[in-house]
């Protein structure tokens, strides 16, 4: 298989905005091309767009708008996991041989219908992922005799990382109390427990290794890949405190890179709620089931920002078809040793989780420089 | 590059019901599993739909309701080319080793979103596609000197060749005179010239050659891809008398298959309108430009069922996102010589042309058995 660089990357900031999605889709490819000086839009073989929004046709209107005559154009959704599954898609185009240079570009709206899932809406007061993150919280509580004010310590941290972050919707910081004390969403969820939806974009670049040398000269490689999905529905979940798709996905992904978790230095993690990153930390082998919350107190007390340093979804805000893309540039830049003050000392090997609706599907990349 | 095989498919009726989009992505689904009496779904690695519907997450949601736990799981949305985009997709996930055997369904309700394309609104009377159909005839009977009831012999010959689908929307042969004297939509455009929206779905099985003797014993392998987007909106066309995507995509395909177009036997085109036959076969390269027209007449005259046997979109009907994953399967038909009353004799090379939008994108595969 060849191998696949990722050699460039551009973003937008977070925000409540109302910008147009094609915009949107705009800014972030436009902050790639300004960031790849040697780049040029006749370069560029594939340029797949992810999202949730209802418009059609984005990738041929981004192409459009970009100047640029792709031979492969196409949406990716897949709800909350769009961003990782479009990156799998680009590599494939490469190691098929079939492109030599794939634009990834991720958007969002703040009003995202990707937000409600149709199919397995939930009963009661809630439309929103809520009601789920609310039963993985009590569930996980349960098992693992954890409290509230340790889960809150996850959006305390997140909250925190990502004031350095300027890209970040959240550059608050706040307190155990700040997050116990905000509003009551259910029994076991408060707001900030809660990432938020908003409008932004993320946009990659991902090309052969014979080419990636054109655009860069600190590539950084996809060298694993998982993916899983066990289903569509929330209640067709084996167990409410663990994540399945993501157990599958990590194995897969650190067998097809050769490596184990205790080699990994810096990660982002799907932390829509709180519980799910101890929930990830557990899944992902990190550490033993149960005590993913032990290892979020430690790197908190340390001061290390291996954990979501961009301040995970939760701090940065969750433009759903671009999240997955922002997390890969997090983790290229940590590897690239640029990300300012969220470096992490000496990341060489990053790993990135993310996905759909209580779990019903992740992927999980590992990166290597 | 690894070969791709097409190992099996599934369609359904297509029709004016009111189905919910994931019947329709179950009942084709279903047929493939019919037809393939080894397949199981642990042997399924990724689940594609393609679709214009606005729904969410429509691949998870018809893996959980087949039984499918798929590694790799989205959507596909090109507008009407959304159907073969989503083969290739699968192609590049099987020749860059990351699947061995990927189920793509398309599947659309005659009321889809992708008919209106709202980038590209054209003004005056119509939203639909009739606008840009109505300036390629103009501009292809002027430059050729082509008359209506030239064009209308498209409509006469795939209505004629639908009576032996029996998916087809349509099952009634027309004249030239019913297609002339049918509503007149604008000056150079009628009813019967046009294809009509409908609901169906048509699925597809796509192996490594590995994997491909555990489920058939006449694989059809996928030889030639060509795909070109040149814009996302009708006016940026450089002409309105070809198919610049087309053309482009075309020789792609055929240097990649490594035959010319003189080979080919039987080929399902783009016939949304009447003009887009003849305009295709000229950009294809399957005759000179402006001869599409005579190649046309030659075919009917001599009950040579080798373009559009199905009775192409005109006569099948076309639901958007099913529509690129049924012209595969009629030319699988053909080339496992399968295809009953629409069978072309001695088919061994088959070429399928898709494309979105007055062919503002257009993806060609070349087929082999």
């Amino acid at each position: 298989m060849d191998k696949v660089a990722i050699a460039g990357y551009g973003i937008t900031k977070f925000t409540k905005d109302d910008s147009k999605i094609e915009s949107v889709l705009l800014n972030s490819s436009r902050n790639l091309f300004r960031n790849s000086p040697n780049l040029t839009q006749k370069d560029i073989d594939a340029v797949l767009v992810s999202s949730n929004n209802n418009s059609k046709y984005l990738s041929a209107i981004l192409s459009e708008i970009s100047g640029i005559q792709p031979k492969i154009a196409h949406t990716v959704e897949s709800l909350c996991n769009s961003g990782t599954n479009s990156i799998v898609a680009g590599y494939s185009y490469i190691a098929s041989g079939l492109a030599d240079c794939v634009l990834v570009s991720g958007a969002e709206r703040y009003d995202s219908p990707g937000q409600i899932l149709e199919w397995d809406k939930f009963r009661g007061e809630f439309k929103h992922p809520i009601f789920w993150a609310s039963i993985f919280s009590k569930a996980y509580k349960q098992k693992y005799s954890i409290k509230d004010e340790d889960l809150a310590l996850v959006s305390v941290k997140n909250h925190k990382q990502s004031i350095n972050n300027p890209n970040a919707l959240s550059q608050k910081e706040y307190s155990i109390s700040d997050v116990l004390n905000s509003k009551k969403l259910t029994d076991d969820l408060r707001l900030l427990d809660c990432s938020r939806p908003c409008t932004g974009g993320a946009s990659i670049l991902l090309t052969s290794e014979e080419v990636c040398k054109n655009f860069t000269d600190s590539p950084v490689w996809i060298t694993g890949i998982g993916q899983k999905t066990t289903s569509a529905s929330f209640t067709k979940n084996l167990t409410f405190d663990n994540m399945e798709s993501t157990k599958n996905a990590a194995i897969r992904a650190l067998q097809m890179s050769k490596h184990s978790v205790a080699d990994v230095d810096v990660m982002e993690l799907h932390d829509a709620f709180s519980v799910c990153e101890p929930m990830a930390l557990d899944s992902l082998g990190m550490t033993q089931e149960g005590k993913g919350m032990d290892m979020v107190k430690e790197v908190y007390e340390t001061e290390n920002t291996k954990i979501n340093p961009r301040g995970g979804i939760i701090g940065s805000g969750h433009p759903l078809g671009a999240t997955g893309i922002a997390q890969t540039i997090e983790i290229t830049q940590q590897l690239q040793s640029v990300a300012g003050k969220r470096q992490v000392d000496n990341a060489k090997i990053g790993l990135v989780h993310n996905m759909s609706a209580a779990s019903t599907s992740s992927t999980v990349l590992v990166l290597e420089n």
